[in-house]
């Protein structure tokens, strides 16, 4: 094999703002990437198209070959067909589409499609912060709240693909979700819900990322707000260490920005109310920024084509 | 092979307080059983040499090879050692003791140990209401609450054998838990709890089974506590469904004799608060009673032995 030949992945994140590409290493070092606006009220054909159109230069400048591709996406997919099962009210004509074929029709390699939180946490397995661990819950803390689990050295689904929803199980007190439910971490933790609580308390609208910049000069009521959300992050770490056994919990998306704040607020937590087995759980903020979805889904296309061995 | 020839697995359930032992065709069908009580107090030897002694006359009169034996046990195990990590006080001489060595010196046959939680879901799996299932969360409701997870088609023990813990993970409510700990669901649906949520309400110190027999007369303390129960095994099948996507959830142990009266308290709770995932989870009772965790620990000892094929 001459470096010319070498073996490429890409990545994409199909976000409902922003659509982000990366083209990979055989070893998934991000040799180049692009990002492009997502025109989620255009249809499925529109949103592969420009995904593919950001892909496309990428792929004219870097020498190798590409062996697959994957893509990431918000919203309930079914991973297995590479198909949207279920979006979100700002996408048109995504659910139902099937990304895969699309993506396959256009490049002549093989494409995968997973949930975007299920790829965050592929990214940071083989690429980031857990790198090689087996047992692992991921947390995006975002606008909402998501997660994913990973057991046994492998992503854990479920059988309807269900699997990992911490921002959405109860037992976090009683504010009403936006999911329609009460009590779930998403009241506590995502960026929309700091915002909402700290308006509650004070009157004034900030972002997260204000309202932890107040606490850090001494807002007692921006402290407040962190202080509640790690109390969720801690009861969902001891909950899922106690369900699942997880050894390690992965935090990422906009508001981990704000880890000076929430570590040392969650271990707090963490160390009044520890998981019953007492074996202690690793936590780590996320590596890989906002790569970490479109590396994970070039992962996940390397982890199906070589299936243990390498291409 | 000639009848005489017909294999046979053996299992035990040795609890605090009764041991019980079960002779089993291949089909896991009883085909003998006895019980005896329990020297706890007496170290593991003799525990382990009153369960062979119970045994013995059932392998006397059962024409047949026996090829296996597993045995179930509270507390702490090492699944894959065979051995007793950590006991309850009512124990003597128990944590550390290597249970499968000690069966398979006595009966030059291959011999296995489970967590008694665990060997209960083996037997509902293998033999009773849950056959065949691939993705099921058990419970018991005894004195306390012990769980195990099936996930996959197979026993999820963790990483550490702590998986399944839904008695001891944070979420329901706020009453102190035997374990130390808050706000457990054990706190409501256990046995011991029931009894003394009533008793607090009443100054009345019944046990489960007259409350269950008091609700149904109309006892309006006796209805609210069987209601907390039922509220808390809601939150846990919702809990466990949006974690880990079991698709069913068996209930057994003591305090599931009262059937009649948490069946639908379960169900109203859960239509008040469902799974958001919008999958519906399968609610049954345990169908094995007090044979499930011997016959669960003879399947387990099967499993093993046979791995896929017929022995």
């Amino acid at each position: 094999m001459t470096p010319r030949e070498r073996t490429l992945f890409a990545g994409m994140d199909i976000g409902g703002t922003t659509t982000e590409v990366v083209l990979c290493a055989e070893d998934l070092t991000v040799l180049d990437r692009a990002g492009t606006a997502t025109p989620a009220a255009d249809g499925g054909q529109a949103m592969i198209g420009k995904a593919l159109g950001a892909l496309a230069p990428l792929l004219e400048r870097t020498p190798g070959r590409l062996v697959g591709v994957g893509a990431g996406a918000a919203g309930v997919v079914d991973s297995a067909a590479g198909r949207i099962l279920v979006a979100s009210d700002s996408f048109t004509g995504w659910a139902g589409f099937a990304v895969a074929d699309a993506v396959e029709s256009a490049l002549g390699v093989p494409a995968y499609l997973d949930n975007d939180v299920n790829a965050f946490l592929y990214g940071e397995v083989y690429g980031g912060a857990v790198r090689g661990e087996t047992d692992i819950l991921g947390i995006t803390l975002g606008t909402g709240v998501g997660g994913a689990l990973w057991t046994g050295g492998a992503l854990f689904p479920g059988p309807h693909g269900a699997a990992g929803e911490i921002g959405h199980i109860p037992g976090f007190g009683d504010l009403p979700c936006t999911c329609g439910g009460r009590g779930h971490l998403e009241t506590l933790a995502s960026g929309r819900s700091l915002c909402a609580r700290y308006a509650e308390r004070t009157g004034r609208r900030l972002t997260a990322r204000e309202i932890a910049e107040a606490a850090g000069h001494g807002d007692g009521d921006a402290l407040a707000v962190y202080r509640a959300a790690a109390g969720g992050l801690a009861r969902a770490i001891v909950m899922t260490a106690g369900l699942v056994d997880v050894t390690t919990v992965v935090v990422g998306g906009g508001v981990s920005g704000a880890w000076w704040l929430l570590e040392p607020l969650v271990r707090e937590a963490l160390a009044a109310e520890p998981p019953v087995s007492g074996h202690p759980v690793r936590l780590v903020r996320a590596a890989l920024g906002a790569d970490a979805i479109p590396v994970g889904a070039a992962a996940r296309a390397r982890r199906e084509l070589t299936a243990g061995a390498l291409v």
